[in-house]
């Protein structure tokens, strides 16, 4: 078999498959014991440049709990951060950005890219992987343009997006500029991925749900749009995913990509209804059930899957896996996934 | 003219009105100069229990902007607090519990509580409010019974709720005791303020958007609605709040109230396409707009008093005043909402 015959990109393109593909989003992360061995205490931007201990980090949750899929080790900020723009990323906080994005002037810190030059790592890191993978397909990823943007703005994670929201609507070519910078760059380093071997890619605007859906038409959706037109011809499946999404659905289908990836607010049944029969669903147990007993876990990943619909669903977490999550959990989250009955046509034909 | 005739009352019960009544959640807060002079740096539940000064800082934004209503000063975890169960409430954090709640023996550690014995202090701050309130209407309000239940289970504000979501699924019986509890101290202190003089009431549920619709159908909305319902006899209007409740309005609206208030997620138009015609709106402008420029809040406050509708819409932010916002901005905000063109009648007849 090879990765083309997987039943995870099989999923995405909505075909039939033997059973639902299952992996998690940061599966590769603090939860595993190895992770944390392997991983050191050094910074992640550090670790992801170094494409041995990249690609160890890659598999390690393959070979543990036997996912359909891999997701590079990677950052939603690694091409700011090549392109120049100084961002660290702080243990337990996220993407730190001492002197935030603010003026035009700024816009000269995010300088051009060369996929050769600047991505040698990601191409690298990516072959290793593929290489150890044989038919488990790797995931690429990027940062959406709006949720890199908040960083910059902001200067760190926040809970308001106070400033970002200024910007876009008090400065609104200011902010165009920055989201087609922050749209090629994420661009180069999907497509980088994609070139070294990637099979599917997946555009993380996490933070999209904090918009009103007017505002992300508006603001948002056509830098992303570029992104994710700029990987059409690249013939990989594109997953497109945010947190607390569910009034911006609709836009999203419209974006183009073969997924949407949804978290556990929006019931899988209900958005198969806003995203339409074209596009697949990636989803979405709530991470913070994993913390539940088994039981509770195995009831909400049914009831997943029931909504999920069988072909068309890649079951997930709604959002990232929580760094206190029992591996043991996940494991028999995927073997649960696994030995669930084949999954029926989507959509079912009517009465 | 009385309270019962004002804009704010009318609106709640979907009456005609002159113009679209407007209040902000927060009013009285760090955001007003007044407020951090008057208040001082003592604890919130100690400046809560001082009738004199919780009535001036109930009035201040009352005098300063000229609000349709007046809301009172207090906290959501006032009643818990008032029935021994030890909680602080941290400047710049919230509120939190050293002790968290853990095991049926830590339900005993929320005794009973007599109106008249335990919230004296309430019924004299809203006597001398309302007595120099006048015409214009004062809200009483309490947090609903998950959301004051999740600073408990957590020990302090949460991110992702596992804790409370473990305890929800994991032990139902105990879950539904602690709810149960927290109804009946809610609904005590709430009546308490009603029977002093409140003309409405709001119940912030903040944080059921973090809930996946099915959970809070059955193990959130059951003691929500007995709040409401212990509401009923009082014939004041009540506000039902919660922050990204997108996917939960319908079960919001069957819970029993005359206004459901929504977050700038929804548009509000949307909101009343869920709640139905019986319900009227509150809400919805994202409170991080109000730090942009002021044409960027006027074009957004058009905004929503056009998908409000005018009949049965209250004007409000989408969540609490931010302490940045400049007290001007919310000064021209009310003035803005205040000369709007009389509002049409909702829902409006079809063509």
């Amino acid at each position: 078999m090879s990765a083309a015959d997987s039943a995870f990109l099989r999923a995405c393109r909505g075909q039939p498959v033997d059973h639902v593909p299952v992996w998690f989003m940061r599966q590769a992360g603090r939860s595993l014991p190895e992770y944390r061995a392997t991983r050191g205490s050094g910074s992640i931007l550090d670790a992801i440049r170094q494409p041995d201990l990249a690609a160890e980090l890659t598999l390690q949750p393959v070979r543990r709990y036997g996912v359909d899929a891999a997701i590079l080790f990677s950052d939603i900020v690694v091409p700011v951060a090549v392109s120049g723009f100084g961002v660290e990323v702080e243990a337990g906080r996220g993407p730190v950005v001492r002197e935030p994005f603010a003026s035009p002037a700024d816009l000269s810190r995010l300088r051009p890219v060369s996929a050769q030059q600047d991505f040698g790592f990601v191409t690298e890191t990516v072959k290793l992987v593929v290489a150890e993978l044989g038919p488990v397909p790797l995931i690429g990823f990027a940062g959406a343009p709006f949720t890199v943007a908040s960083y910059l703005v902001e200067g760190g994670p926040s809970r308001h997006y106070a400033r970002t929201k200024a910007l876009m609507h008090g400065d609104p070519e200011l902010w165009s500029a920055l989201l087609d910078r922050l749209a090629e760059l994420s661009l180069a380093f999907l497509l980088a991925q994609v070139d070294a071997g990637a099979s599917a890619v997946q555009i993380f605007d996490s933070w999209a749900g904090a918009l009103a859906p007017d505002e992300y038409a508006r603001s948002v959706l056509p830098a992303s749009v570029k992104v994710l037109h700029g990987l059409e011809a690249s013939g990989v499946p594109r997953i497109h995913f945010g947190v607390g999404t569910g009034e911006l659905l609709q836009l999203m289908a419209e974006a183009g990509s073969e997924v949407v990836g949804v978290d556990w607010r929006v019931p899988l049944d209900e958005a198969r209804r806003r995203l339409g029969p074209q596009v697949a669903v990636q989803g979405n147990l709530d991470p913070a059930l994993c913390l539940a007993p088994w039981d509770v876990v195995e009831r909400a990943a049914r009831g997943v899957l029931a909504r999920g619909g069988g072909t068309g669903h890649i079951f997930n977490l709604g959002h990232g896996v929580l760094p206190e999550t029992d591996p043991d959990t996940l494991a028999r989250l995927v073997q649960l996934v696994h030995e669930s009955p084949s999954p029926p046509p989507w959509p079912e034909p009517g009465p």
